[in-house]
């Protein structure tokens, strides 16, 4: 290794730690933190976060890029250490392209959205938070302007899914919604499985515990993770065997606490899975919230909620729970947690209805960005798309446009688009995965989960944020993100489950 | 606020936020990380501590503090900013006179320590550490070298308890040891009280819980702190709302969690009850270590192991384990959790030989750090004192000069008076209190705390590190630190628990 590399690794690898610490703080604020600490650990953040950005946008930090710059061209364009100087660039630019008077006046103005945000929503009334709202998308606009761009979104998009913008993603979602529309309907006419037995007695225990075991199943290690209680469950890494996620337990439902076990199960597998070389390196993250996306719906859905795996984990469910499900047999169990059901609130919702709640909120995002919606019309503008796409209108605005606290703690643009990008490419992942190991069905029903996880390793997690998506995707899939695999696997799943005809 | 006044307060508050950032990261290493973590967080734990330092000694507030400091004369002596800026001070001389090249060669020297310990415990032979112990010993001495004092292990004392040297640590030590030797030779003539009953089956989830009752009832909060399992108790303060201890459990063992808890209630709520301006600031934190250790005595031992304590907590202590305690009464568990034994080990001593154990390692330290004592003669002297003060011999090194990490994970000097100045200042204190409140020991009976609390608050924990020792016993008894209180009051509990004559 060059000693500019090894300079510019120390500089990258001492903000890697301190982003860290910063994450264990978040990490304690909504798991063990007792109230009385939320006061300080604002403050404590912001130092931290200060610290970071401080070094992160250095002169210092510029010279050391440029000076390992010049050693690119005697790297292999696909090592590690090419992929580190790549990244790190980009980084920089990203940080530096933002003005601190810019950076000052967003956190000034955002610091107050979520309460905001939460007025609002008890009051039903949007009209409570439009001005904060129109103040959002005029920063958002700003934020925009620092970047070079073909659209007015790209910049935002591009900061949670790099490489990706309006133009890639629009054909992709009008193709999708295209599938969508009518396989809602065509479900819609059939009757519904019976579900009442998902919703009973489940004590909190009992759910922690099959819900920890089957995460610990399917590959989650907590010998380098670990799984507590949030009030919304999430994923968060430290480093790359450090990497803890949580949950939530309604007592009254059984799907709750498993499936959310499941998707966050999803999120720590792919950062546990990043190579070591890259630990303790801006490379030791997931490629794109799509990418990250993908790996927690594949295990959520693909798996948690395929008919194989219920083969496996029907009698852990059972031994757990024998009194409240006494009488039900896995298939019934399988049609009850795959119910589709269109709805107002996109959290709900089931794997088919999704991703129109998604890109709905994707549409209007541009919509108010590009000027073509006004802030004030969004309510309105919100309850013809969801009357159209799903046939259900909002009794207010808190199952309206205030349901998502996305665009009040953060920008408008760029929020929503990874959930639905990572719906299509777990489809793809598990299409390709199916091919490279054709039984993959029967060891998933066998509770052998290690030719999936051993495929998406190799293919996706150790690569960590080496390359970007398109680049993850083509290698390994052998084509660029389409619709074809994620509507197929929709229909396949779908037709026999509801009674479709015209398969 | 003068402008200067305000600038140094935010360079501080930054540090201090800092400061408590790191200690959010130790806390979660020895309570909820998971065995992976572990290679990770040394080097975030690093990166935060060089950043802290960086600013701690940064030459920009070397100029702020300057500035402060000639509003000085303008500003009440006893105030909070009067104090802020001295205290500052003096934490800036301590960093700023410790080269940096030291700091980095100590570093390395401890890294290897604890893993060097454990070794030579496990393998009950000090030889093994020898070398480790005698270039600690040179550092140590090195250490006091780059700062003006009386005696070399001066320096070190006062990092842990500034303002105490040994010219004003060894009359009392040595009036201590002539009080206590001949008591602990009385009690041992007298017969033992039955114990038995501590040690049975008490499940890991009651003790918890009754641990947890007590501390919240004596006024540890809850709402601004929690109580965790780790492998050693401690508390831990990231802000004055946000104080967390820790306890550990033995299931055979009844006294284990249930006084550690105590004790680090006591010291929980010392550091919940630093006044609401200091938050935030360098200010915010004890004394001392040994004021912190007379609050956590104070509660474990004065209050814990009292008579009264048990009119109040009997019920509770009944309802959690009846089978277990089934024909014991209150007074034979208040013998039998004062039983005076003299033992090889300090951390398992009652008090009355644990300031024994504590005042030979006093000596020793010094006279290692003096040349008197050579590290290799080190295992000897510690028979020969043992057995002198307590009348008992080491097995071997395992049981003698090997017990205590102290040495092999920091200086040699200063680790060890703080335990027992603070045991003096618990006795001196309560005295206090109780001549401020002549019914305490009722209100105890009763289950009301708030007098001694509030009598605590009032006098020591809401001044924070403002005054040292000196000035706050002083303020708070009307005396300096004697050993009279502490000798009183173990003669008054000891002759009737032991029935020794001439009380």
């Amino acid at each position: 290794m060059t000693a500019p590399l090894t300079a510019l690794k120390a500089a990258l690898s001492e903000i890697h730690a301190l982003e860290g610490a910063s994450h264990l703080l978040v990490w304690d604020q909504h798991t063990h933190m007792p109230p009385g600490g939320e006061g300080a650990r604002g403050g404590h953040l912001a130092a931290l976060k200060n610290v970071i950005h401080q070094r992160a946008t250095s002169p210092e930090l510029g010279r050391l890029l440029e000076a390992a710059e010049r050693h690119l061209p005697e790297l292999d364009p696909d090592g590690d250490d090419s992929c580190l100087i790549r990244v790190a660039r980009r980084d920089f630019e990203r940080q530096t392209r933002i003005p601190s008077d810019y950076v000052g006046r967003f956190a000034e103005h955002s610091a107050d959205g979520f309460a905001a945000w939460s007025r609002a929503r008890e009051a039903n009334d949007f009209q409570l938070v439009r001005p904060f709202l129109e103040r959002t998308v005029d920063l958002s606009r700003e934020y925009s302007g620092f970047f070079p761009a073909a659209h007015v979104a790209d910049p935002l998009i591009d900061h949670s899914d790099p490489g990706w913008t309006v133009a890639t993603i629009t054909p992709l979602f009008s193709a999708l919604r295209e599938g969508l529309v009518p396989l809602v309907a065509a479900i819609g006419e059939r009757p519904q499985p019976e579900c009442g037995f998902l919703f009973g007695d489940f004590p909190e225990r009992q759910q922690m515990a099959l819900s920890l075991k089957l995460a610990e199943r399917i590959g989650y290690d907590t010998a380098r993770g670990r799984l507590d209680l949030s009030l919304h469950p999430f994923s968060i890494s430290f480093a790359v065997d450090d990497v803890r996620i949580t949950t939530r337990v309604k007592t009254d439902d059984l799907t709750e606490c498993l499936f959310s076990t499941l998707h966050e199960a999803g999120h720590g597998m792919y950062e546990q899975g990043i190579g070591a070389a890259l630990d303790g390196t801006p490379l030791a993250s997931g490629a794109s919230s799509g990418v990250h996306e993908s790996q927690s719906r594949l295990w959520e859905n693909l798996v948690g909620r395929s008919r194989p795996f219920w083969d496996f984990a029907w009698d852990e469910l059972t031994t757990a729970f024998p009194a409240q499900l006494s009488g039900v047999g896995a298939d019934e169990f399988h049609r009850a947690i795959n119910r589709v059901q269109p709805s107002l609130i996109r959290t709900d919702a089931d794997e088919v209805t999704y991703n129109l709640h998604v890109m709905m909120r994707f549409d209007l995002e541009i919509a108010l960005l590009d000027g073509s919606l006004k802030v004030s019309d969004l309510p309105r503008a919100w309850a013809e798309r969801i009357q159209s796409d799903l046939g259900v209108s909002p009794t207010g605005d808190a199952d309206g446009a205030l349901q998502d606290v996305h665009w009040f703690c953060d920008h408008v643009g760029g929020a929503f688009q990874g959930y639905t990008l990572g719906n299509l490419m777990s489809a793809q992942f598990f299409a390709a995965a199916q091919a490279a190991h054709p039984n993959l069905a029967e060891r998933i029903a066998e509770g052998d989960f290690a030719p999936l996880l051993g495929w998406l390793r190799e293919h996706l997690h150790r690569h960590g944020r080496k390359f970007d998506d398109h680049r993850l995707i083509r290698d390994a899939t052998g084509g660029d993100l389409a619709v074809t695999p994620f509507l197929d696997y929709l229909r396949a799943k779908y037709t026999p489950l509801y009674g479709l005809s015209g398969a």
